[in-house]
């Protein structure tokens, strides 16, 4: 059995509920023979981080190391992985591992992220009942099928965010067929809207940017938008009665405008909620029998659909806004970004 | 121009609102050359008569004769018809007339009922201002488009109800793309549930029927149904958790009931909303985003819909359980719908 390279993790743990990290490590559980050792070199800091050790999404598993936009290096890998090469440069996103059977009934239609014995990369547990530590870290050990070898021409700095934010608006795009032609909102610029307006884009949609900031129009038409819609102005939303085929919402703005965002839909038009509001949403039951618009969401994305993320977002050039902070920094960064200033994702480099 | 042979139409109308109706006589409009004269032999009762006479949904024009689940026989045509002969036995259903150009947004994507040039059965105007007036009636003038004749094998009097109900559960099972081996649930076995247990079970699903009514068991069994299960009964909505791919909702419970409906959807399920709450619908945005569960509605079906509806209930031999009622008694078999006692359609004979 191959033996890991770094027998203890540094790594900057939330020991208590807060945005508060600190130095920690741990010992990695061993390596098996489908695991991957890499050496962590950037790590983008996605809100899932800040909602899990504030406790927003329920008690954490203390010390927790979060962070799943992770880029690195393979250091060694367990006797039974073909796939990857030492000093391969990989990615890693929120899941860390699952069956991916045929006879799983969500992992043999893509949904691996549902998959019962799936394991998250933090904040989760192993079968053998070894909490899930994430990329805030000098390494990770992680089974073979959840590393992602980046495809050629992909910056490494810039696809640490494609590997949760990245894929998560690409593939509900994917699942729900979005085409040239099509007219799709993105409401909400910041770490995932700024994303879903170049997978838009590029997809050959015509991409409306929905914002209450108009100090970012300028970005969103650089980024693939064709219009920019100041949310906070009621002609401006007015304009867009019945007109998208599809609403990506990344905002957690109150649930209760979810009737204003129908209302922009073309008949049949989907809605695709991104971000959880604290509050139920609520919808006109008219909206979804007069209109047949549909409201649905996403998690992340299975591993074929994390793949194809990567590969399309470097065959079109899609690639985050990062700021950079080193790993150092990380509790300067992580205010940063629970402040809502990140322009529009934060990367830690290690 | 062909004229028409009826020149006054005897029906019976809502003249305030109310589920009390009385006869009345209209001119109706000239016959078009694309319109076809039908003599009214059967009409179903549609909750939406109820609805709209009763005002619930907005003010209604009246007089107003409802009634959009007409079947009848081709008494005179005009010259631009070349696909009914008189004699013909035809159905009419909720719309009387669309564009149905290919310039047309919404009629290019058989999505005729939403069509800017729409106009319902009843309730509604035509382009020239008159009123559009529906099947308790001895006649009605429509435009050959939405005249339908029925295929060989359908029994006129079961047809009635498939011109709308039928429609309406048939037409979303289509567009969601109900599958052999899906598991679909329907709740509220009435109207139109009873007719959804049977298109689903024809298009090859494992059908769950759900009802607060135990005695109606039986009838959903012979229906199609593999599954009956008690709402009421927590035990066994227990067993419907993350079950179900899809779930017709035919019941106007309360908005607030939703959540409990996502908890049986199996991942990426869809709830097809296909009745309105007074209430507004709420939803856990967890609901959305970690089990990628949708909610979607329905109307009617567009033309192309519409047909194939009916040529699938002739060849798996779909038919609704009606109860007739010579049209005199008519106020009588409203008050009977109105009270929830139909068992499980009313069809008025003429």
């Amino acid at each position: 059995m191959a033996e890991g390279k770094i027998n203890e993790i540094h790594g900057w743990a939330a020991k208590e509920p807060g945005i508060k990290v600190e130095p920690w490590s741990y010992t990695p559980r061993p390596l098996g023979p489908n695991d991957v050792e890499i050496k962590i070199e950037y790590s983008g800091i996605c809100s899932g981080d800040l909602h899990t050790i504030k406790g927003e999404w329920g008690a954490p598993m203390l010390p927790a190391i979060v962070g799943h936009e992770i880029v690195g290096r393979v250091i060694t890998k367990g006797e039974a992985v073909s796939t990857l090469a030492e000093g391969d440069i990989v990615g890693v996103g929120a899941q860390a591992q699952a069956c991916l059977q045929k006879d799983c009934s969500p992992c043999s239609r893509d949904l691996d992220p549902h998959c019962p014995h799936k394991v998250f990369t933090y904040n989760d547990k192993y079968a053998d009942g070894v909490q899930s530590q994430g990329g805030y870290s000098e390494a990770i050990r992680v089974d073979a099928n959840y590393v992602f070898k980046l495809p050629e021409g992909l910056d490494p700095v810039a696809a640490a965010p494609l590997m949760c934010a990245g894929v998560a608006v690409f593939a509900p795009m994917l699942r729900q067929g979005v085409k040239k032609g099509d007219r799709v909102g993105v409401i909400g610029i910041g770490g995932l809207g700024h994303l879903a307006l170049q997978y838009a884009r590029a997809l050959g949609a015509e991409v409306y940017a929905i914002s209450h900031s108009p100090r970012k129009r300028d970005t969103c038409l650089e980024l693939g938008a064709s219009h920019f819609v100041d949310s906070s102005d009621k002609e401006q939303t007015a304009g867009l009665a019945r007109k998208l085929n599809f609403l990506f919402v990344t905002t957690d703005a109150d649930g209760s405008q979810y009737n204003e965002y129908l209302s922009w839909m073309d008949f049949e038009g989907k809605v695709v909620v991104l971000a959880a509001p604290a509050s139920q949403l609520t919808f006109s039951p008219f909206e979804f029998l007069l209109n047949e618009v549909a409201v649905t969401g996403s998690l992340i994305g299975g591993v074929n659909v994390l793949r194809k993320a990567l590969e399309f977002a470097a065959e079109h050039n899609i690639r985050p806004i990062v700021e950079t902070f080193p790993i150092e920094q990380i509790n300067e960064a992580l205010q940063r970004m629970d402040d809502g200033k990140a322009h529009y994702r934060i990367v830690l480099t290690h």
